[in-house]
């Protein structure tokens, strides 16, 4: 970004001097613009000033080093501040002190690095304690300011810090801190000068500027840190955004029982409901209730009232203030036509607003709060679709705790994040990250969580904390990752060396499992069986304006009833993939298929095909009556073989029974057809080349299916796909004897039989080819998982091995498994699309690979120009609306030119 | 080919009707073009004509049926036979007799079928007793007919009719067929008769037309038998180029004492010396000595000596017609400029020949004649280099038997195609080819050798018969297969019901291990040790040639120093690529190897690792020695890691006792090192990535070495090649950590390292995004064995299982992994080129994969514009030849345009 201006004051009377919004948080981070925005309101906000995210791009440019002008800019700016406040930065008798925080386009809640009380030192600390009249506090403050910086700036831990208030409190038989006078934080403070000369060699800085451009640098480096950058990757926040540092006065929520301070949503975040919502704790400073150290109380009374608490509402306990807030959100709402999340402090009785932003919500009130601004014409419904990120739809659509089973209740807590979770307890980060790795589902319980957990939290299903509220550090982030959280479950006492939790008497320790219910805020002993959630009248709302929109049609990979019918129930337009070896697992099938296998004459296969066949067509008939007049499109056998030999000995003995051979031979044969990469071996339409008698039994059933369909008066027309081409001739081949068998068919029945017949384009060989292999293919469905897995050259079975070294390493910003590779298998895509086209203009185009169900790869498949995708019954939602956005997005960037 | 004239006429004072030579043989085929032009050259040739390939192509493209105008055409060009011979076709008195042969555009020995003495019926077979005055000669050329025209176009086996002729010699006390009369084979011919009725239901056509038309349409049909079909594929010979059929006069070779056929080459084709060398039986039919039924004599005098034979050459016992053959010779090779294979007859003193074309000819000889016509300013070096087919070079390149090695001798016959030979003992080419394919090595044994053996032939190390001469089926074939023979083993008796054969009272079973040396005519008991063979001085000259035309660099795949050895004799020009995990399977060096792979740590990897440097920078340097100033390009450890796991428990002992762990321990490390597709799996950069140890250890050991030829006076540039990259990242990380390594060993050493860094193009994403790689390599070497695994996801290792199904199908031409694939594999290499160049127009690329041996491969990269080569150390040859092809190729192109 290229722009002169380095440094925006607000909150000196001063008018926001950007217009547009979404420029704004460019330039000044989501807190910058936040500030400026309310201060052009005419809001009462704390006077400071933003150094913009530009700065950050120069400081990472430059060496970490600021323009040379910047300085200048900085004390020009301070110099409003002070004229403003009638405060003076560093003055020993009216010091100035300010905050200096970090701020991103996007919000990354406590990523970051703050400072807090800034300005103080040695002296302007007296001049603070005579002007508050209260030497504690000042002394408090300059303690926390010493401990904050010398933690965020000179990166000295916690601990050290925290011991010396232990001795204090130990020395004078002190319980609380708030026990401690003004003497003893002095005390408090001379140690932490030692801890701080200890471990850098240096006094604590007493000049005022030093600290500022300090906790600027900080500020800066902030931006890389592990966490941040953690953050950003499952955010998908790019890291050349930058942050901007806002300086800004401090005011006081802990000068007395007259001060707070507060975290509020405009709506409920969790429901969505339009009722103001929000949490504050008197005499405290802001980080008290981010950090969750104390549990807050409720903001309004019937919030109070729902939650049974017994400490007073702020609705009670100051209603004139109370009262400015409520018109601050009305105002704020109209302003940002969305729910916001703001932070407030109360000074001795003045309200000052420290921060807004659009709220995080959960994906159920995201879709209450769309389709409520859009009934009150606040917002159009292409703007409420665009609202919903696709992903947090996931929230929605798993399955919720069944309400009729049986439930230990072992706690209860906050409801801070909905959804319902069963895993092994787990009592930190790490842990919950190495069992998820091996598969395990894990509930991550802690006292409270941190920054540091982020991992853990994101690894876990579920998350439990015994402290902090609703607007806590573990309550924001789980409702932002979709994962069930229960905050504050006072009950609990958990002791991270035992690794155990206790709650009623009852031992929980790690490694016993139970379930949350994030939506109740109740924590369960075991699991609890789940059943279908039922989707809300909202969604179906704003699913129905999403359809509207889209242009990608949304198919699903199913072949079991159940599956069917989940996909139409959530709205599938199809079937895109039908994997047939997935009908051959049943126990009473997997003998006759594994006879097959091991068949090492066609005589004997077919005798063994023989056995599938009337069951393979049992299973099309199902699934064509669910499916009505939707299309179908079967996939024939495509896995290696040996994926279906058996394992165990009894099964060996069964199945060399069957196939009345002996089990020797059984091996014999296992032992053939061993493969070094089965992925890349004797599989797909390779098998239909070598034993031509499997695809014909499948192309018989397919057939015989819809002879029955026919019977019951239903047409079907089958789309019938070929796995794995490379060349086209593997199609022709297939497709004349798949033709041969239709003809057969259809001559001994007389009923006409209408199909189609498709490939997969799922090599690179397929893509580079697909102008040839469209002469005969009637469709292609981009398999990126294989196209994937080849276009790498690398294995999604194995590549867990070391991926983390690669996302470690900044080589993949995502799994290219989970979200479609772009530039590399996105170009054969491009590259297939276009040769596809040319060959045949109206060859149907889809996806169906687990591709499919991501946001970002649906928005690239319409860009690409396809015509479906294809994705789990769970993700067809996803798609649908994911789809709706890539229009929008189309309609939007054809408007701009 | 549209060509409106369908039959061309030869033989009857007519000139031929097309000037090219080239397009003569395309429209007339081989056998066509050479009487069209022997004709014209005025050399005697029974008077015929050729159907065209045109009407093969009409003749599959309409349903197996003819141009209405053929009848008429055909009728009209027999009329001119007639004329000329003054014999008619179909007469009772004067019959015409005609031969009706296949001729494709290149040369197919014995794969298609003939017709002989067709125009024989009830009628015709007694004028033609009357005019020869023979009548037994007359009855046995109508048997012969009937048993052929039977065969070829009644499809009836030849086994009914060969136990007509043994019942008659048994119930008239016969030995051989010679003393069958008259009367005996009008015996054998009612027979015959019967044979055809029951086999047909119809009897045996007395219609001459009908018998020519029946005929034509077998050669027609011939061109898609299953040999034919072999034959071209394993000759790269397209399948729609078709047959020609030349229907031509018969003239007798055994029509007594005065006459003889035969065959012979201008030159000898086993060593090119310019010396006339053929073979004749006299009293025979052409058949016989192709067929190797007969051992046939000599043509010269100077080559019965030679071979000790007792029977008289031609030179001796038809000085005269012998002269006329000279002649001929002469003629025909001033006028072809190449050595020719013709076919002769002499009927009562009367010469006539009946074929000539280009000989077949070994790659000793292809480079002798060569040499010699270029001295006699016969043809240009150009033309030189173009007529040694690349790949035949692999005949001389091979070892050849150690002169010092004991040998058994078993048996001599005659040196019928060069080369040693080991292998286990078969006796019917299935046998051959399923051992084969099992990877064992075999000697093909037969009495004689058929079209049908084919297959096995291919599939042999080496072939011997028993029968049949340097002419035979067995002869011709080995020398164009480039496979040792030795022909004509009278000495060997072969027992094919119980599957051995014996020589001087020794036994051979099948299974037993024999070595032939085909350049001797020697067959050995056991496996006889080889050594490394001379190449003659017109090799050298060739090959000199070669190289002042080509573009296109050839350099070594080679990592010991025997190889680089062997590389820069044979003319490397550096070295493509030094695959420097084969330096760690030396016994001393392959537990510290495994002790690396184990370690579960950075540190104890570390120790292990420090063990294996001081070994590889010895490698490097022992291999930088031998290279000289040739450019030496290393890649860094590429396998996947348990590649090298130990397999036996002693081994896991001593690993166990190297890495201080148990063996325990090693078992479960293995365990962990598992994967489902090792090749898609972690290997190549991406072990680098997660151990960055491993290849700082490499880079040390390279530029270690670098430092001590500098000591040595001597500066190296090592190429250091990063594999499997699929990401630019990964190459930056790796690139940035070897120039560190780089950095450091400079400044210990004060010595400046140069070297360059580049990349192998071996995954469909690298050839894509070429363009962003080439921004930090400095070089690209096509993987293209990788490259054809992921373009077509098929497995090398495991393609085996299938491939076969896929040659049957005509799914696959030829293996991918040995020649390239040009649509797929290749168009990827063309992206990456252009890419590539486009960032980095100077950026040096070359292919390291099998491919770099493969001539139709290595034309591909000099199209594609890459800058070398690399290949196995034997093929290099191979290489420099096939690059001069490439440029010669594109010269003529240039020209023709």
């Amino acid at each position: 970004m290229k722009s002169h201006k380095w440094v925006y004051s607000f909150g000196s009377n001063t008018k926001s001097e950007i217009k547009d919004s979404a420029e704004m948080k460019n330039i000044l981070g989501g807190k910058g613009a936040g500030l400026a925005e309310m201060s052009a309101l005419g809001l009462p906000v704390p006077p400071g000033f933003t150094i913009t995210t530009g700065i950050c791009s120069y400081y990472y440019a430059n060496k970490k080093s600021y323009p040379k002008e910047l300085k200048k800019l900085v004390n020009e700016a301070l110099k409003k501040v002070e004229k403003t406040t009638k405060h003076i930065f560093g003055d020993k008798k009216n010091p100035l002190l300010v905050s200096v925080r970090s701020g991103a386009r996007a919000s990354m809640p406590g990523m970051m690095d703050t400072v807090l009380n800034l300005g103080l030192n040695d002296e302007t600390v007296k001049g603070l304690a005579e002007q508050s009249k209260d030497a504690r506090f000042a002394y408090d403050s300059y303690r926390r300011f010493i401990q904050m910086y010398s933690n965020v700036v000179l990166e000295i831990g916690h601990d050290l810090f925290e011991a010396v208030i232990d001795d204090v409190k130990g020395a004078i038989g002190a319980e609380q801190d708030t026990e401690l006078k003004a003497e003893d934080w002095q005390d408090v403070i001379e140690e932490y000068f030692k801890i701080v000369k200890d471990m850098t060699g240096k006094p604590f800085p007493q000049n005022v500027h030093e600290q500022l451009w300090g906790a600027i640098g900080a500020v800066f480096d902030s931006w890389t840190n592990a966490r941040a950058i953690t953050y950003r990757k499952l955010n998908d926040i790019p890291g050349d955004w930058g942050t901007a540092v806002n300086v800004q006065a401090m005011v006081f929520g802990n000068l007395g029982e007259d001060c707070c301070t507060g975290v509020a949503f405009t709506r409920n975040p969790s429901t969505g409901e339009n009722v103001f919502y929000g949490e504050y704790l008197v005499n405290a400073q802001g980080e008290d209730v981010v950090a969750g150290i104390r549990t807050p109380w409720n903001l309004t009374v019937k919030e109070k009232k729902e939650q049974g608490s017994s400490s007073p509402a702020m609705e009670e306990l100051m209603p004139k203030v109370f009262k400015q807030l409520c018109d601050v959100r009305k105002k704020l709402e109209a302003h940002y036509k969305d729910m916001q999340d703001i932070e407030f402090t109360v000074q001795q009785g003045k309200l000052y607003m420290l921060q807004t932003r659009n709220g995080k919500r959960t994906a159920a009130a995201a879709l209450k709060i769309a389709v409520d601004l859009v009934k009150n014409k606040i917002i159009t419904k292409h703007q409420a679709v665009k609202r919903i990120d696709p992903k947090s739809l996931d929230q929605l659509l798993h399955p919720a705790l069944d309400s009729k089973a049986e439930k230990k209740l072992l706690a209860k807590g906050l409801p801070a994040s909905p959804g319902a979770a069963s895993g092994k307890v787990v009592f930190n980060a790490d842990d919950a990250k190495n069992l998820a790795d091996k598969g395990l589902k894990v509930i991550l319980c802690r006292t409270e969580t941190s920054p540091e957990d982020i991992h853990g939290m994101n690894a876990a299903q579920g998350i439990v904390t015994t402290r902090g509220g609703m607007t806590s550090h573990a309550a924001v982030v789980a409702r932002g990752m979709g994962r069930a959280c229960v905050a504050g479950a006072g009950d609990l006492r958990i002791d991270y060396n035992k690794k155990e939790m206790t709650a009623k008497g009852v031992t929980i320790k790690a490694g016993d499992v139970i379930t949350i219910d994030g939506g109740k805020g109740e924590i369960m002993l075991g699991e609890i069986p789940t059943v279908q959630p039922k989707l809300s009248h909202d969604f179906a709302t704003v699913m129905g304006w999403a359809d509207k929109i889209r242009k990608l049609k949304v198919r699903a990979n199913a072949e079991t009833p159940t599956d069917a019918a989940t996909a139409i129930g959530f709205g599938a337009e199809g079937i895109g993939l039908c994997r047939t070896e997935h009908m051959f697992f049943d126990a009473d099938r997997i003998t006759s298929m594994r006879e097959m296998i091991v068949s090492e004459d066609e005589k004997s296969r077919c005798a063994a095909l023989a056995k599938l066949e009337p069951m393979q067509k049992k299973d099309f008939v199902e699934l064509f009556k669910i499916m009505g007049r939707l299309p179908v499109t079967i996939r024939l056998l495509d896995p290696p073989l040996h994926e279906f030999l058996p394992q165990k000995e009894s099964e060996i003995a069964s199945v060399a029974a069957a196939a009345k051979v002996s089990p020797d031979t059984i091996r014999r044969r296992m032992q053939q057809l061993h493969e070094a990469n089965p992925m890349l071996g004797h599989r797909g339409c390779r098998l239909g080349i070598s034993y031509p008698e499997i695809y014909k039994m499948q192309a018989r059933a397919i057939f015989l299916a819809c002879i029955e369909m026919h019977k019951l008066g239903k047409q079907v027309v089958p789309e019938i796909m070929i796995p794995l081409v490379s060349v086209k001739k593997e199609l022709d081949i297939l497709k004349a004897m798949i033709e041969e068998t239709a003809k057969e068919i259809s001559k001994k029945y007389g009923v006409k039989l209408k199909y189609t017949i498709g490939t997969m384009i799922e090599l690179p060989r397929a893509a580079i080819r697909a102008g040839e292999i469209a002469e005969s293919a009637e469709f292609f469905s981009f398999g990126t998982n294989d196209l994937t897995q080849t276009t790498f050259g690398l294995s999604r079975d194995d590549a867990a091995m070391f991926l983390h070294d690669y996302y470690q390493a900044d080589i993949f910003e995502c799994d290219p498994f989970a979200s479609i590779d772009e530039d590399g298998v996105g170009e054969l895509i491009g590259i297939a699309v276009e040769r596809g086209r040319k060959t045949s203009p109206k060859i149907k185009l889809g996806i169906c690979g687990e591709h499919g169900g991501d946001p970002a790869s649906v928005k690239f498949c319409h860009r690409a120009g396809l015509d479906y995708v294809s994705c789990s019954p769970y993700r067809i939602p996803i798609a649908r609306l994911a789809a709706a956005h890539a229009m929008i997005e189309e309609l939007e960037a054809a408007k701009k030119t």
